[in-house]
């Protein structure tokens, strides 16, 4: 049994680690931590655990948690990763980061995007892009794995094809998505009040959310050449998922079934991306609760634009499934297990 | 015009005040108070109401806001509001209070429940209790009215006429309630989070909701002898509205048709009250931005039990509405002037 | 008062025209008829009208209803209008027809997408189409008002002060659009229940749907020159509203401010539109029940595209409220009465 | 390897059975049957599927499901499994049957309240009641298995240690619940759509419901003489979920201390009831998905009332989950088997 702590076990992210993990049948949960003002058992902090877990989450001592654990997922707040992680990878545990502390590859545009120093800039570089549809290889020998934000996971899996085949004008990449509200994370907060959302609709962070950049990364990668997607996420009445839209510029005329082929060969034989048949399109509840990320795609006969629509969980595919994912391919565990 | 001030303009009964009076062809708003960080147009807190009105709100400086009103409604928090509403009487502003301060006639009682000393005992006597349908020759008179509780407004209701018909067992009256969300007021709180609420029904409060003494009060002075009912209150993922289950029991078999005359003789005349026919019960859409209180009534025969079920709008018909309906009647208004 | 017929007044568009009309200072209503099994009064199919209205509502005796009315509403699915209209007409009778049956100049272009003969394509030519910002003059004397659909209400109005003013690529208009559930109708389907949208977010006829020749067709007069949008529109679990988020490729550098100022200038007297200022952005919350249109803008120095969001209440400035905008303006009222 | 079929797949209790036993590792699916237009993959009529399992649907034809499995499970209608249930038993096929035409002993009470003839009534006798935590054993030998109503699991449950105990007043047992919308089953209804459910709280059936005779047939063995709850079902805008608040008298005073170790000591090793401390109570969010009941009991010293509050999945527990476990029961696997 592989030993692993979850440490930051009370947001959302932290709750649905715990809920794959429990009944992860190569797995042994023996840490849980979290900013806490007394220790408390997991299953009275989430009651829907209760009969499936009895474990204190006590604040974090690293040096506890090291003495008994061989990997570490860190669902951590941003900033606060990138002085655990060191420490942990230091004492040759391996660590999945679910916060954005080690995604971007330039410390400049992450000290940009996020507000702070990089602590770790060493550990950039050796950091893994958890993405296992593109980076499996290198995830597989990885220590420190960058786990991606949930909308980069969608965004980028409904892009890469026509990305790399060079099919599309990179100037002009758009995306539109709306998500849950569990990707705001679990905290107090009026604007996130049941009243406040509940029969509402409206957009936020309009071309300035901090995950630009790093879909810009990675697709850049894919292009080979500089990009900037425009990017407006907005906020919809639901608790889990992410649902985008995403408008592409041919640069020639290519037919929709070269296109869906193209998706289908570059996912042949993924396990969690689906691509639908060209008359369907994907929902937020296909995908809740699991780690599938849905794709389909449209365009006309002689227009200029194909539309892509993915959808994931953000939670699941967009956090911790993705992570258990990672975990699966950095042991050698069926890369499905505990997932399905 | 009749000139009125709003003491505590920013929660959702504020808003739901400014809403209403706005639109009120008797009334001219003077003042806009709340505890705020800085001034503020009340139309950039509420872009629902740009275009509607313009005007700042700013922390209340009790002297400011006497010099130019006759009527002050304060929306302000429990125990709170008995520190103001002296300083407005004296100065002969009227006061409609939607706090609990003045509404439980034992003060003592209040003080169990609120957890507080009152501040102005002296006044609990001279306020009059803010249920038209029960107290409108005295609200016309009043200086100080305690506008009703809204889980109390829609269940004193409920049982009014047969309680006072005297059909009823007093010592066994349970009542069920499930609210809206916006009866938890305009806070930031975990608990309140739309990921907590949505898909999501709990009790709270469990038969200890400080609503209970409340309705016990009334009832008990409609039966002319002490009772206590049983209260659980629920919370679902609506916004706005209450909807209230009671089971009474005869005393002795009384005929449905009965007791739907009692209730429709007893609401004759009240613009507010909608008595349903036997087969058809009340919904929370049918009462939402309204000021109604829909009632239907059940009973087997041969049945021990009458089942009522009334729904209001807790901003509305439980707050905001009710305090203006209070006011028509105060200052001669027609009574559902602003209201319809 | 003028005498005005509500025809199809079982749907949502019929109840929120009653709900709208039922306190218009200058409209009396005469008729209300629906498809119906057996006549029925209006508050007791909507309970929640009871106390406001009482009127029997019955299947369409044209006859009737004309021999009482002097505006007919036409709350009825396409192709049923065209069949209706020119009795009415013919009959002196004034018609606001919410159908979509009279809004495509282009008979051909009807019939392609609504999937009928157009029964009266000789009044196509005459009939005004009803957005008061572009066609107030031609509404004032018209007899007959094409109301327009409720996703062009607020994608044109988001488009077209940009688009008179040739600021942008015409060939490159992307709109990305959510609506609530009352917009696809009051009618029993498998796909409107609850478990089915809630919690779920979904595209569908992505980039084939039949509003978008409607808006192409405007956005087509005020550029001058033939375009073609893109347009997907998509289900969001709310009842009402709509969010539309329209990207938009600037011809050259313009400033945000140049933008906003366009838009506060083209829409400087009307009374239905709110532009924001350039931080903040409409939602969805904000419009609903009225029938205000929002818009927002946003444009990064540099970046090639202008962002306009847009927010409107599909039932109210997307259909009811409008044709009640429109009938102020046809009969010379004031163009706000019965409207805030 | 087991081999089942499930008829009547493709509404929200075959879905669930599909999704729960896709994963039993004892258990292979051999048929699935719905009434169908054409012939249809499971993973395309129900997309959340595909990945998991890919099997044609089609309609029933009972002699070949019968060739090819051991374990039938019934999720027909009312009125429909009594027609089909015979067949299989007659060919040794075992049946679990989710609709309520075996779970009525007395077939009279059955008929008045499903508006059928019985047509198997033989087979009632020997139908055993299938809630495991009353009938285990009867369930271990059982060829024909009555799976329980949606609500009367949850309230059975609340009541059982109570009623059979005897602390409590027959006569007086008022039982509360809100149910999510899948409990009205898969189909198109105007009543069920969102817009209409949406925002709403409403009671149904008042004092009328078909489930009230099975739970009063069930409390009534449990007491050893006759009784009849009043029960009032609501409807709440969630898909899953019932919360059931239950009123009980006491006939003596009894503390709660004693009342929360009677039901911790009745359910002590029930893998799938899960009783709450005294001060904290069951909410929705607990047991979604899952095959737990969750209670909480509550009552005031000197009251004379008792308060349980309990929650389930209706399709879990109250239905699809409940049928498995009943499976694990019948063939001798861990009871949990594909249910944690």
């Amino acid at each position: 049994m592989l030993k692993v702590a979850i440490v930051g076990a009370t947001g959302y992210t932290g709750e649905e680690l715990v809920r794959i993990l429990v009944n992860h049948p190569k797995v042994e949960i023996t840490s849980l931590t979290a900013k806490i003002e007394e220790p408390m058992d997991i299953a009275d902090i989430f009651p829907k655990l209760s009969g499936k877990i009895s474990m204190v989450c006590d604040n974090l001592v690293v040096d506890e948690v090291i003495a008994n654990c061989e990997l570490a997922y860190l669902a951590l707040p941003h900033r606060v990763s990138m002085e655990v992680a060191p420490k942990f990878l230091k004492a040759d545990v391996k660590v999945i980061d679910l916060s954005a502390d080690y995604r971007l590859k330039d410390v400049g545009t992450y000290e940009k995007w996020y507000g702070a120093k990089h602590r770790s800039p060493e550990l950039v570089a050796k950091a893994i892009y958890g993405l296992p549809e593109l980076y499996r290889d290198q995830i597989r020998r990885a220590c420190l794995v960058a786990n991606p934000g949930c909308y980069p996971t969608g965004i980028i899996l409904a892009c890469a094809p026509l990305v790399k085949e060079g099919l599309i004008d990179l100037a002009q990449i758009i995306v539109d998505s709306y998500t849950g509200l569990t990707g705001a994370g679990r905290r107090a907060s009026m604007e996130l009040q049941f009243s406040e959302v509940s029969e509402n609709l409206r957009a936020y962070k309009v071309d300035q959310h901090q995950h630009a950049p790093e879909i810009d990364q990675e697709l850049t990668k894919l292009a080979g050449c500089q990009l900037k997607i425009i990017f407006v996420p907005h906020l919809a009445p639901i608790s889990r998922g992410i649902l985008s839209t995403i408008y592409l510029r041919k640069k020639k005329e290519v037919s929709l079934d070269r296109v869906i082929k193209l998706f289908s060969d570059f996912y042949r034989d993924e396990p969690f991306v689906r691509v639908k048949a060209g008359s369907s399109f994907p929902q937020v509840s296909d995908v809740v609760g699991t780690n599938y990320c849905d794709i389909g795609c449209w365009s006309q006969e002689g227009s200029p634009t194909i539309i892509v629509i993915s959808a994931i969980d953000n939670l699941t595919r967009g956090a911790a499934g993705q992570a258990v994912q990672n975990m699966n391919i950095m042991y050698g565990f069926e890369e499905t297990l505990g997932l399905k």
